[in-house]
């Protein structure tokens, strides 16, 4: 049974596992390999949730997390441009797992090729629109990629798996429609590159997804691979994009009130719990989280996914301002906690290092 | 030897350990206890060149964070309003650990009184200035807890200490000069409410102390105690708030160069690194930290306190994008790591969750 006496960080199981599911069946309906980003969850356990919807290749964003699911995956895609440093890193994990990497120089596989004592697959990251990272798709150093693998062959420790790119502006874009054209003009830039060099090799896949994307698009059809991550949790952000319904987001933090003053409650959940994105309210302002309603006396059966108008409005490190009308701050004392959906739930977990399901078992993080 | 090969966070130890004897020295002379917050660095050995300046009593910010440091410290303030959910926690803390306790309501020393199976010292939690949390200095619920004292004298499991303050609008004073004056008011509001009660309580004390009074006024006589805690390593914001130099701060995050754009640098080295604190730089961008140069070839010797103008502009979970003139970028390449002064360095050690020292030893976080 969960007892809830000081911050912690909820996961509704079901909903969790419905957001999969319903990931897991588009991909499979549109004949495209789920695999999913772990940056979200970084968890073994909900890892689980994944394998049981038939999850078989996993994405992460740091040799670490590989490190950390290479005992029970055995396909891990690293979706950051390789940090060559890492190579010795890289060399020492387990050989039955693969592993993939991205890179953007042919200097990257020059130092690849001369310090790695494994295999790995490749993928060339594009940069489809985000202009975070990524190369352009007529950049000379694609050409210089493609080419070294023409040049290396067979006796190359790598093979060229595709090329990959995350559509990272679909978070601002700010509506369905908008995020449908940044999706296909993504599809379509990738195809293109692809498509030059299909003549050399054959199998070159393309890889994208973000959860903006992947959530409101139906079909995937001539994608290879989708990685979205949150949508394991979804939260606030993504419900305030029009993304997810607010019933999706499957994660609230539990926080004791521990003040009471006459226009704002205070309670022990700050930006060491849920880090520190933010969003522009209705009204205006800051907000860093909303307070949901339990459903009922036993926290077991869950929240209601409603707007009961009080709001995470600022943060310091410990404590967290709520605030909102009086008539629903007023039904809060010291001694009970609130519960909270986070603005952002990657971070809000990396903060956190653990979950707590509603039946009170303990879930890991990285 | 450190060998730097993914994102670290280390801690030049003798620019620490002078900071921390600065302030030592500081209250020290002023008459006045140095309780030292330890939420800043969260770490056993951190705390122990505290305890090497002389330090006998902390702050902390949590009962977890009391739990973590009750092994090896025997006088531990918990600043924040007391989660009276957590008594079970606290009544199994070591008895040989004084634990205090920040009190609002007189409701709280009902629960404590009823559910303790130990004795602590209650602090009065008074706002004088900030608006975070705390009684106002006339709230009739000053009135009312220390009336409970009266009436509970001897039998009561807990001893009233005193009054305690923080004064977090030092932070947004903009000149030291306005800190002063917030530091003269917060003290002279303390010991009014003091005052008031000493007839009845001969030992009541006063306890203030953040980081930007703490570092800006020079003499404290008459505070009993001092508790600033982001002084152990300062960083980017109390710098800019004129409160520290730049070769104060005694922490920088190592990240690995991952790519090369013709604009920018990717480092890995994002959120989940720093958390998301930024201030508004010269330019009138939102910054993320500046890069330092290491001083030498070998990281032992540590870093130039200088500005070499390129900037963390932007960060997402995992990555950093670092901006700033053409010729300094060019200095790196993937491969090599850069070094990164943090905005806000209490998050940035909540996030990394342990410490390298230039000298490759591993210093524990919470």
């Amino acid at each position: 049974m969960l007892q809830i006496d000081r911050t912690m960080l909820l996961v509704d199981e079901s909903v969790c596992r419905a957001n999969i599911r319903r990931m897991a069946t588009k991909a499979h309906q549109s004949g495209a390999r789920f695999r999913p980003h772990f940056k979200t969850h970084q968890s073994l356990k909900i890892g689980e949730w994944f394998r049981e919807a038939g999850v078989e290749s996993i994405t992460v964003s740091s040799v670490v997390m590989a490190e950390y699911f290479s005992g029970s995956w055995h396909d891990i895609t690293i979706a950051i441009p390789f940090n060559i440093l890492e190579i010795p890193h890289v060399n020492r994990i387990d050989p039955a797992c693969a592993i993939n990497v991205c890179v953007l120089s042919e200097k990257t596989l020059t130092h690849l090729q001369a310090d790695l004592q494994r295999e790995v697959g490749v993928w060339v990251k594009i940069d489809v629109g985000y202009h975070r990272t990524g190369l352009q798709p007529d950049d000379n150093e694609v050409e210089k990629i493609v080419r070294w693998f023409k040049a290396h062959g067979q006796s190359s420790k790598m093979k060229l798996r595709g090329f990959l790119a995350h559509a990272g502006h679909s978070y601002s874009a700010g509506s369905a429609a908008a995020i449908r054209t940044i999706d296909k003009s993504a599809r379509d830039t990738l195809e293109a590159v692809r498509d030059r060099y299909l003549d050399s090799f054959e199998s070159l896949e393309i890889s994208l997804g973000d959860t903006p994307s992947c959530s409101v698009v139906e079909n995937f059809r001539g994608v290879d691979e989708l990685r979205p991550g949150n949508l394991v949790f979804y939260d606030l952000m993504q419900y305030t994009f029009g993304v997810c319904r607010l019933q999706d987001i499957a994660v609230a933090m539990a926080c004791p009130v521990i003040a009471r003053h006459s226009d704002k409650l205070v309670v022990h959940g700050g930006s060491a719990h849920f880090s520190k994105d933010s969003f522009t309210d209705s009204d205006g302002n800051d907000c860093f989280g909303w307070v949901v309603d339990q459903k009922s006396a036993d926290i077991a059966d869950g929240w209601n996914a409603a707007n009961t108008g009080l709001r995470l409005t600022s943060l310091s490190q410990e404590h967290g301002i709520i605030t909102g009308p009086r008539k629903q701050r007023e039904r809060y004392d010291i001694g009970d906690y609130v519960l909270v959906l986070p603005v952002h739930s990657c971070l809000t977990g990396c903060s956190m290092k653990a979950y707590r399901t509603l039946s009170g078992e303990h879930l890991d993080h990285l």
